[in-house]
Order: C-alpha cells, then structure tokens, then sequence
C-alpha cells in the first residue's frame, strides 16, 4: 500500500501519548497525558486550546467526563480549535476531556453498515477507508444501524469526511450501534456519506 | 479492498454530473451541469447554496474564474455551505465556479512528496490514502513540493483531512507543483498533515 523511498515508519513510542496547552499555538500551560483524562479541569486547565499527538489515535470530546462532541486526532499538530473541529455548523471551542482509541491493524479492520436500526435492511461490509458512500452504491445519504466486526471507525456526515464525525468502536459493548442514538450526539439524523478506519 | 454483500459499485451515468441551486437543502432555482462551469452568474446564479454530485468528482471554486479556495466534491449531497468548506477558520459561503476532476484507477494513484522546493530534500511516494502523513514517519509537519505521477489528491492542513484543502493533478503541467504558491490558495504555510486520492 505505502512506498516511501526514505523515511522509516517509526516505532511506537510507548512512553508519549498526547501533549496539551491551555492557549492556541503550543503556548501557555503545558501537560502530557498517555491515558484517559476524565475532565481537564482537574489538572488545572479550564479547557485544552492546542494539542500535538505523539503517538496512537486519541478520542478528545467537548465536555467533561466524554460527553458531547467527539473528535477523532490522529498523529500530527493541531494548533488551534479549528483544527480538530470537524464540523462549521457547529462551533466547538472546547475540548475537556480525551483517552487512547484501541485501532486494529489496517488490513484487519470491518465494519457493517445495515439500512435500517437494529440491523435490519440492506446491509453492506467495508473493509476499506470510503470519502464517499454514494459513490460506491449506498442508496441512501443515512445509514440504521452499525455492527463493527473489528477496529475502529469513524464516519461523517458529508463526503471527503467532513461534518460531524462519529466514533465507532469493536471494544464498545460488541460492536454495536443500533440507533443513531448511540452514536450521534447533536446531529442526531444518521446522516452518513464517508467512512473511514481511525489511523493508530 | 471492498466487500459490499448487497448493493453493487453503480456504472458512471454519463449524462448526469452536478447539479445546483441558489437555495440552501436543495430549494429554490435549479441547474444541471454535466462540464466546467466558469461562473454561475452567466447561469443566473449569484452563488451556489447547496448542491448534489451525481456522477464524478469535481473542483468547487470560491470565486468566478476558478479563484480563490478549493474544495474537492466527491459524489452525495452537499446541502449547505457548512458541507462542502474545508476550513472552520476561514467561512467560504461561495462557490461560484467548478469543474470536473480527472482521476485515476485508485490502485494505479501515484504522488511524490518532497521536504523542499523544487523536488529537493527527503522524498517520499505515496499510493495509499493517509490521514496522518507523521504516522507514517513523515518528520515535518509541512511539504516543500509534490510531483504527481498518477491520479488526482487532495492533500489537507491538519490530520484527518480537516482545514484547507488543495487539490493535486498529474494533468496539470505535468503534475509539477514546485513551491507552496503553486498549490495553496489562501493558508500560504506549506502546512499539510494528511493526503489521500479523490474518488471517481
């Protein structure tokens, strides 16, 4: 899949995970975190306005104790709350607590999309990262119901995974997401058109 | 790569493209276009509010005449500004030029990244979508020059896909983009953090 002629994919580092400041740009208060943070505020930060990821995929939600929007960081910088926002409808300035998202090799990764809750309808199996639904024949611009065979995922709600993204996780109660109630939190319409596996 | 188990790949309706209306959620007046549109007002459209791909991918433009941010339009429903803009810093409201992107066979997509300008520095090849390019050991958080050998990319500011976005083609002379002014618009940074193919 991947040709690079120079650069090595780098080794997990174990002992670094997520580095956050409490102003834009990496300036201000500075804290590393290589687990779950339950709420920001306990470590003296009113909320996190930049963060680097140094290694693994990372889960950051708007609220204390994951509630609200999620968003899915991948290694790399992110400089400012527009960064990691992955919706212009909605505004989130605001990222409060976080934890490691637990991926499954790339060529492992499956996950079914059925037409209806409760796994019923048409259904469809993906085995690959997908910008665009409707492209690859998915009749609708909502999905039912999710069963994640393995991995993790996260879909959006436009093609070219833009809008609000939605986390979709194998070591959630089995997989399962029978209801846009489970995995939508403010836009609850199902409206999904790209998919793709969170990158470790 | 895919393993759908019930609905099958759609062929390509040749006759259908992007379809327009100068209302948001697809109300107001409508249009067809199935080739360049170099601006909507010779089409009686002040700006474009929401649109549709039906077939291909296509090049959204900010302003008449192909300038201004890009934003790269893969088939679904796109039905409000919010959809289609890339960026949470920077509001485009506007699209008011597009065109139709030629792709390459997915697995025959090739792109070439470089540290400097002009081809110069560590070098790297791509065939594979990547949503973070430092998990993959890519140590900067910017690109000096791209050289694509196949295919059309869309490369983006942060992880994820998420911020400005570019859009890269082999049938643009030669595929040769030397220097960040060759491919960035507004966000001059050389900043890119994620590059995957555009879908057909």
């Amino acid at each position: 899949m991947w040709g690079w002629t120079s650069p090595r994919r780098r080794e997990l580092r174990g002992g670094l995970g997520i580095v956050v400041w409490d102003e834009p740009f990496f300036q201000g208060k500075k804290h590393e975190f290589t687990t779950d943070c339950y709420s920001t505020l306990e470590h003296g930060f009113s909320t996190v306005r930049s963060c680097k990821i140094e290694s693994g995929a990372w889960a950051g939600v708007e609220h204390c104790g994951f509630q609200g929007q999620q968003f899915v960081l991948e290694r790399g910088e992110y400089p400012c709350w527009e960064a990691w926002s992955g919706s212009n409808a909605y505004h989130v300035e605001r990222m409060c607590s976080f934890r490691p998202i637990a991926c499954a090799d790339h060529g492992r990764s499956r996950l079914m999309l059925f037409e209806q809750e409760n796994f019923q309808g048409k259904r469809a199996e993906m085995s690959d990262d997908c910008p665009s639904l409707p492209a690859l024949g998915w009749g609708s611009s909502t999905v039912g119901s999710f069963l994640v065979r393995s991995g993790a995922w996260v879909c959006s709600q436009y093609p070219g995974y833009r809008g609000f993204q939605y986390l979709l996780e194998s070591d959630s109660p089995a997989g399962e997401y029978k209801h846009v109630r489970e995995w939508g939190s403010h836009a609850q319409t199902g409206q999904v058109q790209s998919i793709r596996r969170v990158q470790q």
